[in-house]
């Protein structure tokens, strides 16, 4: 979307995977200065999201949003303020349906009165959900009318506010929210498990009429893998926010997510207790190196292949270095060796695969030397080689 | 749908699977003097459902449905009233369609006569269904407007009359069907087979172009597995009629049955003859743990795992017990041992895996102590254990 | 549809597999009277159908067609009336889109205008295909609109004229066209080939985006296993037309061709050269017994069960003879002996596994004697056994 | 479509695939010069087609596209009259969406406007591609109405001017643009490998909700194959622009796919650096036996069959002579012999297995003499025989 937001993948924080419903001004607050006080901000992290349970259930008597008095006794322009004091954005969320998720009022047919509302709060950030949508999917042009009506109210409202669409991916968004939305998440929601089948995510592809929850990162990723193609400046594919720093997924695989989710330039939201980061948490978040390959001057990254226990990740910089970054995941269930050949790795660039490159290692950050013809790695089980 | 309505899952009787088409004042009302003295309503049995074939071939001079006055000659609103009198509630049947199933007159383009005729004749439910309907399918919006024509229609009456979808799953009502429906039909009509592929019924899954009948019992069970994630209060997923006490279907197979429909929230209305329960099938329909697992305070049923003869459902307490029912079914040739891991009942609940539990068998009523780590169970071909 | 015509399959024989585009009043006159002839017409053969590229190329200045007067000299009104002196009907054929699949004018948009005209020359029948339809298709109610147009063009004549419509299975006409027609092709067009995968019919399935055509007899067969529930009195499921008595189709996959045509409820429309008909094909298309399973007091046959080699297709006797006719294709490669179970056959009706019945070969119309528990029976290769 | 253009597939060369956004005057002039200085012309190479890249960023006061002036100093039209000039037709590139793919402006909503233009500049031939559409796709009827506004305007200048739809085969666009269109794409785009799975075109199916680019040439041989069937004079499946003389593909590759391109009666567009144009690539480009399978009296091509290692595809002469092309794909990885059965060749026509054929390669121009019941080949690793 050509709002001049989003030029790269939006970074910040995100009250659900914590707080789920329980938030308040303290909670934002808090989080918000446990990001500065972490200088998470300097490392790109700007928005401070507030999801679902904000409001009461009831609309006022002009049809307008109210915020839950008791949870935010002072208002939410009066947190927007405190937020932007600290030198960070405020989201704000919705659903393009009769009801939120959560069962709070919908913004469905109340979307101009829903975006007044929030650039009168000064909100900078709107995700912006789906459910209740009372059947208005099926086809693209119906989903896209549907979030065509925010982005349009979002517009008019003349504060420029970032439009994070959240539809799971149905009626392929990807196909039509980049001239709407800054960037439209591509599959059901993620939970903290590395690769698990599970009923409530029961599809293993990018179309899909059930994209539901409990979606493994792995899930996530085979269904990312096809659509890099789609995202461009200003409009990107959400993989949906980070488990990193939560429980349950090991050092690898918490390296592996950020690794991914950086490459294909998905927003990079958090989701853990920021109020309790730990230093390893801190360490995966603030790699710079991974952080460039999401807001540096790099393509978005695709995959070469998959195989039964790896993937092979490229991404191209956009500068003229000729540079480019390599991901082998192993998703296999052991520490492994693996060679990969310069033929998977420079695709369509025939001449690229006769010279020598220098390698870095990117979590490591140990130099490889120069590699010629194929590059060998170790990667640990679950883990990724990430290097360029 | 925020009716008031089917707080729980509704529970009662429905015409169809013993008398079909052969209905008439006497059978139903012997059918509702037979529940109330097999005091099924104290189990929370409620509605009276009368299905298709009770009107006339055409509509009256002013448009309205016309009841045969061969098959109730005192009229439906007299039936109604006998039907209140024994304290239960009255269900009517049409569809959304040209015709009913049946070819009698159906309700499209009819929907507000209908729904006053209904309200009229004190009808506390109506089962809406799907045949003959023009065409008016193929996007979820298409059949959500029709559905919603009578939701509107029922609304406007005044009386509060639940609404139990019928469209065979068609189009995913689970998507939509909850802000305007109590229930929704989420696949083909059941028949009393425990498993077994019929051209009729041809789909394995939830998404599914051609309904159709005689699906079995595992056959609709695999297709709810993913859609439990979709049902909460008010709004509901619909298995069909139970088959309990039909022929066929052996005592393992029948607690099976109506074990997961419990679990998975699905509405309860018995299908037999009724008026000649046996013992078996009483101790069934009246297993007060298992139909607490359905009214009482726990959340909808999902499935852990599905293996080539074994399948574990899950259902978490909504009380703050921390309790968690755990059904294991055997769709396997024989009986069998089998061991559950902790891993896959507290599937994110790492800390939970780490404690022991008190477990009671749901249908032998045993006390099976203590468990740690893993949970062993008997479970006899085409059975199900199922513990809290 | 409810217009009182095709109470049993519609019977005939149409222009297109032998004559194609080269026809004229010679040659379908020609046929009709070899028809009566062959006294095909008290076998109950009744429509004389005229295919595509009867007309001109460009209708008159009024909108009406126009037939071609070369190839009708006489005019299209005078072929009826012969056709009606020989106590036939007479079938015509246009496409509801922009051309016919010849490239004639068709009758989208033009419905009213050809209706009147087809009536006005006595039509009895109209094959309405399904070419150059301008994108109208992708949902039931796009396709449901675009041929009830023509339905109520044609009631609106007054004249009542068997619609045949050809939508070749697109967007699951047995859903929608019970209402608004007599029958509906549900597959891509048929080929004088057994069983052959072939790129120009390129699904296996009854639900297709490319129906196309040289559909094999098997293939056919299997798309339509699961739609014999949609069908009923005045509204059929058709096959396409009968490749009987054309070559490369040799005895035993004609028999078999012909019998299951007829148990599924098809439309029995012949279409090999009938004025050189051989008495092979004349003994396959008169066999009384056959043609009764179609015209006859039966249900719509069904699959019992679809083995590697072999399938069971069962059809219930709507009198109250309790008789049923079981009929097992034998698909492989080589003359076989088959056992089958009662328990296949009377897949729902339990109490009737127990008895014995007599059983007739309806081919051979040899007695089989009394059968009890199972039915044993030598099919030759690509054959049928069928009895009752 | 039936604007007298097309009448057999289209050929000619496009900037896109040597130039990409790097157009301008000299280097279209220059291409269109090296065109005709080649003799290209001669073999049936008429147009040369300006892609993407063209325009301005803005539309002017009024409406109109507007050239880049840096580009094309003297302007488009000048250059239209230049290529005239050298007897050549000029092709123009638009989107039937907000922007192009290279995010200039679309057409989509100024369809009359741009037209008008395109004819004022003189243009012979748009391109008309199918970016940012703004979710106008997913029902055949949507894309067919924004596909139809542009056909209709074309028309409306009352100049001829060539219609290729480019939407990538989504909504089955063989189904509907034959009567608005002359060539339409029926997958993603090409990229110069012989046989690869890419992520970027993830389909291995004509039927296809993301059609990408990097698809390979047997990727869309094997997508195109059912295809046939639907086209026809003046319209025609487009498998997007040859590959041949761009590096990576060897020359077995480059005769393989110019022969099947050619058979199927794609459009025949050049995409290599034609001012650099190689002998081979010449030898290639030009075979007259393979044109005039193309652009001769031949009917559209189809596949017999498809096995692991081998494809056979046949065509049908269209005069009078019974010749039939026999094309033997060898797409295993070695040099191999294969024996084709006369059944494989003869599908329905079972008196021509009978007799023998004079047989003639069309690539090593050698006479094969009498063959009878059965054709034995050499094909190298990636190559095709193709005899007539």
């Amino acid at each position: 979307m050509d709002n001049g937001l989003a030029l790269n993948p939006q970074m910040g924080w995100n009250t659900w995977n914590t707080f789920a419903c329980n938030i308040n001004e303290d909670t934002i607050l808090g989080a918000a200065k446990a990001l500065k006080k972490l200088k998470f901000d300097e490392y790109g992290y700007h928005y401070v999201v507030m999801d679902d349970c904000w409001s009461l259930h009831e609309r006022n008597a002009t049809g307008y949003l109210q915020y839950d008095p008791v949870k935010f006794p002072r208002g939410i322009k009066h947190l927007a303020d405190e937020i932007h004091a600290l030198g960070l954005g405020f989201g704000m969320y919705s659903s393009a349906g009769k009801y939120t998720c959560g069962r709070y009022p919908g913004s469905l047919s109340f979307e101009e009165k829903d975006a007044d509302l929030f650039a009168e709060w000064d909100v900078d950030y709107l995700k912006y959900d789906n459910c209740f949508n009372e059947g208005q999917s099926g086809t693209p042009l119906i989903s896209f009318n549907r979030y065509d009506v925010m982005s349009k109210a979002l517009n008019k409202t003349g504060r420029p506010i970032l439009y994070s669409m959240c539809n799971w991916g149905e009626d392929s968004p990807w196909d039509w929210a980049p001239t709407i939305a800054n960037s439209w998440r591509m599959s059901g929601d993620i939970v903290n498990v590395f690769d698990r089948y599970d009923d409530r995510c029961p599809c293993d592809d990018y179309i899909c009429r059930l994209p539901g929850h409990h979606c493994s990162i792995m899930n996530i990723i085979n269904k990312a893998a096809p659509l890099g193609q789609k995202a461009h400046t200003g409009a990107w594919n959400d993989l949906d926010m980070l488990e990193i720093g939560n429980e349950n997924l090991n050092y690898e695989e918490q390296k592996l997510h950020f690794t991914i989710w950086a490459m294909v330039k998905s927003p990079l939201i958090m989701g853990h207790d920021i109020m309790h980061t730990s230093d390893q948490t801190l360490e995966i978040l603030t790699n710079k190196d991974i952080i460039d390959l999401s807001q540096g001057k790099w393509g978005v990254g695709f995959r070469s292949y998959k195989k039964e226990h790896s993937q092979l990740w490229l991404q191209d910089s956009t500068d003229k270095s000729g540079n480019m970054a390599v991901a082998l995941i192993n998703n296999g269930d052991k520490d492994d060796d693996f060679t990969i050949g310069f033929e998977d790795i420079f695709l369509d660039e025939w001449d690229r695969r006769k010279v020598g490159y220098q390698v870095k290692d990117l979590w490591t950050k140990e130099d490889l030397g120069v590699v010629k013809d194929e590059l060998t790695v170790k990667v640990k089980r679950h883990g990724v080689f990430v290097g360029k």
